[in-house]
Formats: C-alpha cells, sequence, structure tokens
C-alpha cells in the first residue's frame, strides 16, 4: 500500500475527462447488480421483501439531510454551502407531495404505505436491521469527520441513481402494480434532483481531487466507501428479508432476545 | 415505544440478581450461534474461510484499545481508570508471548501466521470486508459518543466469551490439527483476562443501571447493540468467504474496480 502510494505520487494526474470516467467505471460496483435488486428489477420480491426493503432504506432517507447538514457545518465556501442546502430542503421537504414539496421523507413515507406500512411501523425504526444502522452511520460519521471535499466525493453515487430510479419507474407498473402511483412519487422527485445535484458534486471533486494523481486515487477510494455502504445495507436487507442458504444450510437470523 | 418506557418507568427495578440473569439471557443472541461460527466449531471451515475469518476479525482486535481509551477519556472516575487500563495492556502488550506479554494484536498476528496469513497480509486491512469495518467502526464511536457508564456495559459480551474460547481450545487440536499451538495462545490468554475483566464491567453496569427498570431496559438494549456488532461482522465474514445462495441462486459478491 506505501508502495502503491509512492507509485501515484509520481504520476501525473489523469485529465478532466479521464478523471470523470475512472468515477464513472466505478458504478460496475453500485447495489443495482446486489441480488436484492436484481430480484427486485425482477418483479420477484414479495410484498414482504418489499416492505423490508422501504423500511431499512428509510433509514437512509432520514440520515440524508443530517449528512447534508454536517458537510455544511465543515465547509466555509458560502458558494457550495448556497447550492448544497437544497439537498436538506429536497429530503426535508415545506409543501405539497404533488409539487415534490414534503420532501424526500414524507415521499418515501407513501412509498411505505403504498408497500402496506403504516406510518408508525415505518417511524418506530423497528424493522431496520443493525447492518443498515452501521453502514448508514459510517455514511454520518464520514460527512462529519472528514474534509468537506471528501464528504462531497462520498455523494458521488449519486451519478448511478438516475438509471436505477428510471428502471423502477418503468418496470414496478408492471412487476408490482399493486404499488399505487403515490408510492412512486419518490422516484419520479428524485430522477430530476439527482441529475441536478450531481452536477455541483461531481465539479467540486473535479476541480478538487483532479490536482494530482494520488488526490484523483484518493477520491476513488471515497466513491468506493460509499459504494460499499450501499452494498453492505443491500446485505442487511437480504439476510433479514430472503430465503438464504449457507453451505446448503438455512441462514440463522439472530435471535434477539425481547426481555421487557 | 413510548408507551414502552412510560411502562417500564412504573416498574421496579429488577433485584440485583434478577438483572444479572437477564444480562445473561441476552447470550441467546451471542454470535457463537452465527452460521460461521457453527460451522468453525464443526470443523467444517476451509483454511480460506478460517483465514477469512482471522483477517477480518483483525479489525476489532486493533479496535479494541481505542475502544478502551476513549471509555478512559470520558471516565472522570479514577478507580475505574485504574482497573480499566490494564484492557489497553493487554491487547497492546509489551513483553513475551509466552506470558501474554507482547499483548492480544500480536497473538492475534501469531494465530494469522497458523492459518497462512503474512504479518503483511493482515496488517494490510486489504481482507478487511467493508461490514467488517462498519460494525466495529459502530463500535468504537459508539464509545467516543456515549457516556462512559454505557460503553462499559457494551464490553459485556465478553459475559459469554469465555465458553466460545474454552470451545475452541478443546476441539480446534482436532478439527483443525494444522493450526499449531502458538497459534491457540490468543484464546488461551483472553480466558483468564475476560473472566477478570468481566468482573469489573459488570459490577459497574449492576450498580449504575440497577437504579431503575428505565435504565435495566437501557442496558440491556446497549448489550443488544453489542451482540449486533458481533453478528453483522459474522454476516460478513460469511458473505465474504461462504458459499451462499439466495432465493436458489449464488449470492453475488460486489464488482470492486480496481481503477490504479
Amino acid at each position: 500500500m506505501a508502495n502503491d502510494q509512492i507509485a501515484s505520487q509520481d504520476l501525473p494526474p489523469w485529465s478532466r475527462e479521464e478523471f470523470e470516467a475512472k468515477l464513472r467505471e466505478k458504478g460496475k460496483g453500485y447495489h443495482i447488480y446486489h441480488p436484492i435488486h436484481v430480484l427486485m428489477y425482477e418483479g420477484k420480491l414479495s410484498q414482504a421483501q418489499m416492505q423490508a426493503w422501504v423500511a431499512n432504506r428509510y433509514y437512509y432517507q432520514i440520515a440524508i439531510p443530517q449528512k447534508d447538514a454536517a458537510i455544511l457545518s465543515n465547509c466555509p465556501d458560502r458558494e457550495l454551502r448556497r447550492g448544497w442546502i437544497q439537498r436538506i430542503f429536497d429530503h426535508d421537504g415545506s409543501g405539497h407531495i404533488s409539487e415534490g414539496g414534503e420532501g424526500g421523507i414524507e415521499a418515501w413515507i407513501h412509498l411505505g404505505h403504498a408497500v402496506g406500512l403504516t406510518r408508525e411501523e415505518i417511524m418506530s425504526l423497528k424493522l431496520v436491521a443493525p447492518g443498515t444502522r452501521f453502514a448508514v452511520d459510517a455514511y454520518i460519521n464520514f460527512a462529519k469527520q472528514r474534509p468537506w471535499q471528501e464528504s462531497v466525493c462520498s455523494s458521488l453515487t449519486e451519478l448511478f441513481a438516475p438509471h436505477i430510479h428510471q428502471q423502477r419507474i418503468d418496470s414496478w407498473p408492471d412487476m408490482y402494480p399493486w404499488i399505487n402511483a403515490e408510492g412512486m412519487q419518490y422516484f419520479k422527485n428524485r430522477l430530476t434532483q439527482a441529475r441536478r445535484d450531481v452536477e455541483q458534486g461531481l465539479a467540486v471533486t473535479l476541480d478538487y481531487f483532479g490536482r494530482s494523481r494520488e488526490l484523483q486515487m484518493r477520491a476513488l477510494e471515497i466513491l468506493q466507501f460509499k459504494l460499499d455502504v450501499l452494498w453492505v445495507m443491500a446485505d442487511a436487507i437480504m439476510l433479514q428479508s430472503t430465503d438464504v442458504k449457507v453451505e446448503g444450510r438455512d441462514y440463522l437470523r439472530q435471535p434477539v432476545m425481547d426481555v421487557s
């Protein structure tokens, strides 16, 4: 590893276009390829499995504004903050669901209703797997503890998100006709938002990390960290809700003693 | 959940003996029952799988002194610190391996050698799964961010550890005869250390959380969090190294693009 770093220090930085291409290439590790998302795309998730996904993913949704506030809290650049603050409005909202104005968290609760969860079930976080908590908390702690440019870079999985949102909008009405249109609103909103957001995040990343090969390598490492967060969440949801065999035997879920 | 809390506030605290019994009952969710540990106990792990376990678990070993230092850093009680500091010596060491004096981290590296890993492979952390990192980091962050009494309580999975260490000492020479005696030293050391450590941690927990039913419930919740840390680590090692089928299909491991 020390040798790798010395080697990358000696190399000239990639051009802006090459660097962006390297970042986009990391999309091959995006959670769209995870078994739980493949099953989802193929229309093979049961209602209970879809509920597990929505309930776990809710923990990610509520973490996003705190993650973005952590970035603002570390960032002395007013121009960056003026743009970035929009993300908090996008998730926390202020207006009507029809305009996406109630915000992403509320839209996600509507998706929860559409798959048969009550607001109380979703908001209690009782259905959130420990692996989901640890992965999402790692993302928030990263944003709290690292320089803001690194946290901005970690948001770049947004590069790959519009594709997965569009895929759901296209395939779910056929695959999961029991999910109503209101449940799909989150993905429709994010389609526009993620495309706009990624412009700012990508510009910061290409500028800041583009100054040396070593920084460019660091940016790829950070993007991998965020890909890992999403993949480990998908692992946790899979282990919680699907039929898993380990070396031919049923996977045992942790026996949790409720001693209340 | 709000209702549960109101209910537990109205109840008298369990007696010291009842409370300890409730804590010990949580052992039913200890990772000894996780599929990867069951396979290990049954002698069914391959050398590669044993390597994955040792390499991942190393990340936990090196986190422990930082976790214990975080507890010291939050603790104004000199008496507690005088006892607790021994844990840092136990892991970081100072003397000879034959007396356990080189410390737990070094003993773990010897276990790594015994299963065929080099010191460099272990220390590079290249074999550590992201799920392991997120779980272990959650434990360190807990110790940094929570009151020291809560962090002390979170260490109480030690209540259940001597059994698993003894089981390995008894069964591995038959099950895994290729692991040499030096590789087993870690477990032999911990057998004594964990029994001594747990006395201090248990006394603090029974005193501090014993004052009300609500605090006792909180202690059980904290112990569950730590059980979750260990279980999610085991999940990550299992997904990294065993044959896993999801709804009948091979589990796909994340394609990681190495763009260096």
